[in-house]
């Protein structure tokens, strides 16, 4: 296949997509292997591989710049896959010793790379930033709110946010007994960072409340824009007030890797706990996120148990190697596998490269989109994300509601048509296209075919409506 | 490479593991590809290849009879391997449509092999039995104890559970803000099930006491001896106390796929939540567990959020299609592409075609302990765990600790040996050996083999002793 070739998606709606996928479970053979011939065997697999392959998203399609999921490197993908054919699999060092292994020297790397002493500092591998996320807000409500662990939360703990973190930091609230309630959210500046001010007045509003902080979470990098709130500052008033820092660097941290752009980061060694997704900017298959806790001493906070077929009494020093007691997994995949394997055989560099070149085509589009009238940059880009607005000539004068709606009608037609995906969010009420380029080999030509594919998908919209119109 | 050559555990110790994961990152290139030859950097991938594979614990091994994960089937790992290599992914259905449906599709099948209409239950896939348990008793939580969702768990609510249930379940008072301390646990029979009897008093007094219930979670099966709860009888008494009823079926749900043995879960269609782990008895690589509702309706209860990057208000019935609503992770690996593929390819035969196989081995193990003298089963099998003892006549009169630590020291013996990988387990606070068939290709001459290895390994241990006793 070409670069490019085919559709990025291959959208089919979701009823008849599970159709498709319940009939091959009912049209499966009603006998297994002596009943089929072998060649019989061999046609329904390779139809069954032939669908897996032709049915969905083609994350390593240049055009695809949608979520912030990558187009990830195909070694780190035949890493991950020696997991999947072997099942190699962790909870205790001697079910996995290999996967455990790469687990703590990836985490001790990464550590490194925060800024912290790797003695000092300690982490986890675990299914993806949500769980990390959850992980780590769960130490901190057990290190912040004694006695919660035994007795639950307190009802005056409150965890302290940003009004765009992403979702699954604010359902922590919910999950982790505080309640969806007990969030607080922190002003925003324009860029849409933390305003380290505001975050000083709300804790000192809080405190006089007499309310239990569970922690600050701040975002490096929000999910809508991309933003990067201004750690330092931030660490300062923490420290200040003493609560525990969180910083949600899932989709940012791997700016950690590029001596460019790692500044974007600064402070984040001042953090309490850290979460960075390998699966996002280093550019490994899904899963495998990690949560990095500058105290080592943190690390069995999260839970406080005991599992006899699993934790050998007799040997307690294993509790420091053995995964399971400090991630919410009992087994594990060998998650670190790509990410390991793909440092070990190309070096940090690679990171750096992917990274810089990612950011670089992100700030190509700003400026293609500065130069086009009909195009609206909704932000300068911090980060790979840019958001934006395509409102024709015959639409400037439209209402609000009318060129939100077009920009959902234009998005569905386009990644319906196959020949680019990309997402939609909504900023201060208003819906926006946006991009994340997470394919290092996504060129400034894809981005001005981009442009153009919106034009056209947006006069074919225009067209049906005046044609509706007429009617 | 021949059936069961070479050995199962490649053991190292945790040190020199961790030591070599890390050489491998520090020895990297200092510069990416451009610098190194082609041969290189072929040589490179060929080394961390062979380290990846030599390293670790071979699961295909006939001698891997340990911890409750499979030997999966080659076909499901490379099902799942097309994940690996393509980064297939899911959480909203545009993202992953193949993966959405491949899981919508598995659902309905799991839920109508509980006994569920398909059309009247749903559930959800997730990365591990452990967050799959934590998600349903989440479920249970906000349904049955309203408002704690919102505004925090009420002080007053208990979880009732099973002295062996696995740690992930009582784990899950801590995590969800009841309290570690609000657990409950029934007394078991001597067949450590829970009895249904003291359940009902149980929850007779809890009522009294003005406890709420948050869940009563039983096991089908317990992890230390296999055994399964009477879920008929428990059923019985969770609707005359209307509570929710859920049974972590993780390990033993497999059985629900074979005519023989699926009796053992009578009941199970009664339960208000099922976890069911494909990654244990459907032989398939980890992670696959399902979360399995009676009531379609408590899909959403789980969660109550939006995140409009991700829920497009637009287009509202996406949410029952979605994955993101109902599950902790945002992304998702597809990581129903390997119990779909083995499904569709071969039939749901082949799965009661292993269950039945790996039983009938455990069941034989039983028989021929049953014979030697030196042996002690410590419970009829009820599943394909059998836990036991070797007591040498040497040790007949020793103190229990003696033989305890004698138990724990052929063990590791056995396992760093290479030659069979078996667990340990503590029941009644005497520790035991443990071994779980998950291998259909390990045959009773691999019994035969594990009762002569575990001899020779205690009569050297006994040598030693010797020798050290006479110097």
């Amino acid at each position: 296949m070409q670069r490019g070739d085919g559709p990025v998606l291959n959208w089919n709606s979701p009823d008849s997509s599970i159709a498709l996928a319940e009939s091959w479970l009912r049209n499966s053979p009603a006998d297994v292997p002596a009943a089929a011939s072998r060649a019989d065997l061999a046609e329904r697999l390779n139809g069954i591989l032939s669908q897996m392959l032709r049915s969905g998203q083609n994350l390593h399609h240049p055009h695809y710049i949608g979520h912030q999921v990558p187009a990830s490197v195909p070694l780190a993908g035949l890493f991950d896959a020696v997991s999947s054919v072997t099942n190699q699999v962790m909870a205790v060092y001697e079910m996995g010793p290999w996967a455990t292994a790469v687990e703590h020297a990836l985490v001790r790397a990464l550590c490194r790379k925060v800024g912290w002493d790797a003695e000092a500092s300690t982490g986890l591998l675990t299914h993806g930033g949500s769980l990390a996320n959850l992980t780590a807000l769960l130490t901190a409500r057990n290190v912040r709110l004694p006695g919660s662990w035994e007795d639950g939360a307190p009802s005056n703990a409150v965890l302290v946010t940003h009004p765009d973190a992403h979702y699954c930091v604010t359902r922590s609230a919910g999950i982790l007994g505080l309640g969806s309630r007990q969030v607080v959210k922190v002003a925003i500046d324009p860029q849409r960072r933390m305003d380290p001010d505001n975050l000083d007045r709300v804790l000192t509003r809080l405190s006089g409340e007499g309310r239990q902080i569970m922690a600050v979470s701040a975002c490096a990098c929000g999910t809508p824009t991309g933003a990067f709130d201004p750690l330092e500052a931030i660490a300062t008033v923490c420290e200040r007030h003493q609560v525990w820092l969180h910083v949600d660097a899932a989709h940012g941290g791997g700016l950690m890797m590029s001596r460019k752009h790692r500044t974007k980061l600064a402070g984040i060694d001042r953090a309490d706990s850290v979460v960075w997704d390998a699966h996002k900017m280093l550019f490994v298959p899904a899963l495998c996120a990690a949560v990095l806790y500058r105290n080592r001493e943190h690390r069995f906070e999260t839970f406080q148990q005991n599992a006899p077929y699993l934790f050998d009494p007799s040997v307690p020093g294993m509790a420091d190697i053995d995964s399971g007691m400090r991630t919410v997994e009992c087994t594990k995949r060998a998650m670190g596998f790509g990410l390991w394997g793909l440092w070990s055989l190309f070096g940090e560099q690679i990171f750096e490269q992917m990274v810089d070149r990612v950011m670089d085509i992100a700030q190509r589009l700003y400026e293609f989109l500065n130069d086009q009238p009909d195009f609206q940059a909704l932000h300068t880009p911090e980060c790979n994300i840019l958001a934006f607005r395509y409102v024709p000539q015959s639409l400037a004068q439209a209402a609000d509601s009318v060129i939100d709606a077009f920009q959902r009608d234009v998005r569905t037609r386009l990644i319906q048509s196959g020949h680019f995906y990309i997402v939609q969010t909504t900023l201060d009420n208003r819906a926006a296209l946006r991009v994340a380029v997470m394919n290092p080999m996504t060129t400034t030509d894809d981005l001005q075919e981009l442009l153009a594919a919106i034009r056209d998908t947006g006069q074919q919209l225009n067209r049906q409506d005046n044609v509706a119109g007429d009617l």
